[in-house]
């Protein structure tokens, strides 16, 4: 041996969205993209046909408002066919998917376009009354693009140029010669909703699109092929509707749009109607679905799975799922910062039903592309034996190592969000099976740091709350001489129950750990709660520091 | 927009081999290598022990033998854990595994091992009959390593030292600190079986492999999970066994070796009694395996799914899967320059058995990572209408864009295999549906070149051998002043059959178009045909050129 190295001899070609779209659009040019429409009949496009007018996009965006390679153009639409085009036409010829998130506070929505700088933006009709007050605050946008019905006169009088999508497409060519860009350039971006502070840019790239979108397809995530049609519920402008939408060009999968049809009613009638294979949406859609088949059944039986992400889903729902309407859930978990697919719940095989219930419960297993770690409370790695809870950190090549620092910045990379080595510090806490079973437990910023230890205020809370005159209960850390953290446990009583603190605490005493307890209780009227519906625990920690709760500690 | 490009926030993290053990080892560790041993109970070894094993090879081959980063380590083994172990820890420690044809020719393989300067080689010991006559003319070879019992003296007197494979592992640390090497770096590498010329090297990197593997268990492709397991029959001295060694570490799917026991007794004695989900093999096995079940039944209907590949299963065949075993066939199409999955015959969605029939009778469809092209007889790119003819162009990034030219050689394009803008030139003729179903009518050096048309000497043969009187027929091109080359058909007729080359024109003429039929016609005793039992057309060329046939023709 010489010396010198063996060199491959594959040949490097890229992982580009635009080779996504070719093969779908040609060996899969058949399969069919139905967006619903709230009529007798729903809108129905070949892939084929989103091939061709994607391409008709791409020329438009380039030849009449010289879009750039690199360069962000915003969407602000609903799942449908356009949102597609727009989809796979900018990141194929180069630039930059900005998917804007309808349901942020008008003042971030515009933050956003702001931070990102976008000239073109691409909206619904039917999102006009929302994107038309924005549009004065919006300082770099030259052109607004409007795809379906909706009131153009809201747009008299503002800066940017208006553009019926239709008549901006017609006519252009079919065919467009993607650019062959670096598998590593930006591809698609999505702000996160911050709570606190400004909302973050994650930048995905046509590498981590790619592979992300392998990922989905694999027989043991969500498997899907082109004897399944999918309908993604959660939308394409929160993080990339999971990876469907790219996803199932990859292998020919029919697709199932909801536009704006998120409601309940329509959600069951174009199930029953269109027969999907398997959905994915959040808990609360499921929710609201559920409870409209009980009033209104029709059969959903043609879901042979779904996929739950966003939250955990209560296991009394995939009970309902599966026993009431035969389709399988399957949880799956993941961030806007993960792709988002981090874990996905399937149980190890050979298990019986009820050996495999605890392993669905979980957030589930990670996939070869993700690595994770847990970092304990004194910063040391904690071993996956299913009861050492830590800081879930991840690390993949669809994973976030840094946040968009905005047109001409650099990318940034706090503290808190990322570790010196470039992991992902998720921000939540959980324990991981020896086989690679993720369980969350709490946020990170939830989790009581009592002397050295992590108390999860979430099972607290799940524990109070199966008590039986409990409505309510939320805990959060308090200062502690002694422990550093510890414990404040504020309850809401159901009406005419009773119930003292030591009643409690003992009740608590049964499930948990002595020095897991709380020694402070305050009883309050209501939990605070965010926007979203989420319990507002920095209200609840300012109320403690401010003196407002009634306090009882029950050591002294 | 200030004109900066958006960039990607995604980590960077490369695609490596080293990944897929890790995950296999710890999130699959329970999963199972079960190797067969042709006695009563067959050897198991679980996923974390193979990742424990590759280990301590890793540090023996680094620490004893100074075994360095991109360096070349044969193996001669069989289908076994240890050949598993090697799988992993040659490339994991950033070396090259360079799988030995234990079938090509002494000759071939002597040059095989000395063009790669191999230095250490680890073979099984039931294979040192074969090595050890070869180990005189390896000019490079100083170590090896023999596992698994076998005649130590066959080694006696030779120059390289001898190092038993448990003793040469035992006691070292089950860890290695994989390196974080490129991905485009070489991982392993397998040399064709050129028929004529030297063996040709394909090097395959960490890319190509990872990529490979996450194409593998696609839904749409052998779709394997942890419910699985598979039996790859195809060796792993053979394009890595199809990528089946890595793939079922992504995904802990159960393995099962036969080791050297490929006979049909043994092969459905293990089907039988291991029950594996999905088995992979080429016709003539197969062939073998229902010979035998014919003769001694067994029940084999645990296999949910068959890949057949490296040459065309006969409908027959397949019928015979499928009805008297309840086994699906599925075609899959490759070579050794393509990792190997080119296409794989899943049929369009939605059919009846009937009308899918055809589609699984191709060679099936490209996945999104394998683009193709015709290229018909005067140069240009041929539609993909079902009809037009031309030689198979692929690119991907598991596709070989070259040959290794040997230590410190550059790498080979040979003109005749790899097109100017670096596809890959199959030398196989066929047609693409328009929904990319490749069916492969002929090697492109047999095809016969008729005036700007092609004619395919398969086809001419498999309408001759379906004539009643007719035994074998071989055609070949021969050259024609006015076309340029014109088909040559020599046949073999059945014992006391009789037949005019009238008649079986005039057979050809109801089922082929005027153009298409031979002038010229030669009876023969038997088609000469190579080692391996295919036409050897090239002697039939030759016997034409040298005036040994007796011709006679038609038109004259």
């Amino acid at each position: 041996m010489g010396g010198n190295p063996v060199l491959s001899t594959m040949q490097d070609v890229p992982l580009l969205v635009s080779r996504i779209l070719r093969h779908g659009s040609t060996i899969h040019g058949r399969s069919q993209v139905t967006t619903w429409t709230g009529e007798a009949e729903p809108h129905r496009r070949s892939f084929a046909e989103i091939g061709a007018r994607s391409a008709q996009l791409a020329h438009a965006l380039r030849d009449e408002f010289g879009v750039r390679e690199g360069e962000p153009v915003g969407t602000l639409m609903w799942n449908n066919a356009e949102h597609l085009e727009a989809y796979f036409a900018i990141p194929c010829m180069g630039s930059v998917l900005h998917t804007l998130n309808l349901r942020l506070p008008p003042a971030q929505l515009a933050w956003v376009v702001n931070h990102a700088a976008d000239r073109v933006i691409v909206a619904n009709g039917s999102l006009l009354p929302l994107l038309a007050p924005l549009l004065p605050h919006l300082k770099t946008v030259e052109h607004v693009v409007v795809s379906g019905p909706g009131d153009l006169s809201l747009l008299d009088g503002c800066a940017p140029t208006v553009h019926a999508y239709e008549e901006l497409i017609a006519g252009r060519p079919t065919q467009y010669d993607w650019p062959e860009v670096d598998e590593r350039s930006a591809a698609a971006m999505c702000y996160t909703s911050g709570t606190t502070g400004d909302p973050k840019g994650v930048v995905y790239s046509h590498r981590s699109i790619y592979l992300h979108s392998l990922q989905i397809n694999q027989a043991e995530s969500m498997a899907l092929t082109e004897a399944d049609s999918t309908l993604p519920v959660v939308p394409m402008f929160h993080v990339n509707a999971w990876g469907i939408p790219h996803a199932v060009f990859m292998a020919g999968v029919g697709l199932l749009m909801p536009d704006r049809f998120l409601q309940p009613g329509p959600l069951a009638e174009m199930i029953a109607t269109e027969r999907p294979t398997h959905a994915a949406a959040v808990p609360t859609i499921w929710q609201g679905l559920l409870a409209e088949l009980a009033a209104n059944p029709r059969d959903i039986s043609c879901l042979r799975s779904v996929t739950i992400g966003g939250s955990a889903c209560p296991p009394s729902m995939m009970k309902d799922f599966e026993e009431k309407h035969s389709v399988r859930v399957v949880h799956a978990w993941g961030m806007t910062e993960t792709s988002p697919l981090g874990t996905i719940a399937h149980p190890p095989a050979g298990l019986t039903d009820e050996e495999a219930w605890p392993y669905r419960l979980t957030q589930g297993r990670f996939p070869a592309s993700v690595e994770a770690r847990l970092v304990g409370p004194d910063g040391t790695f904690m071993p996956w034996d299913g009861r050492s809870a830590g800081e879930l950190e991840v690390r993949g090549p669809w994973i976030a190592g840094a946040y968009f620092g905005g047109t001409g910045g650099e990318p940034l990379r706090p503290e808190d969000k990322f570790s010196e080595d470039g992991w992902l510090r998720t921000g939540d806490v959980g324990t991981i099976s020896p086989d690679g079973y993720l369980t969350l437990t709490d946020r990170a910023k939830d989790v009581i740091k009592s002397g050295g230890e992590w108390i999860s205020s979430v099972e607290l809370e799940n524990h109070l709350m199966a008590h039986p005159a409990v409505a309510e209960a939320a805990v959060v850390a308090v200062p502690d001489e002694r422990w550093g953290e510890r414990p404040l446990a504020t309850v809401v009583l159901k009406e005419d129950a009773t119930a003292d603190y030591e009643d409690l605490r003992a009740f608590l005493g049964e499930r948990l750990a002595r020095w897991q307890l709380p020694e402070r209780w305050a009883k309050i009227s209501a939990v605070p709660k965010t926007s979203v519906g989420k319990f507002d625990k920095k209200v609840l920690r300012a109320q403690y520091a401010e003196g407002e709760l009634d306090v009882t500690n029950l050591t002294s």
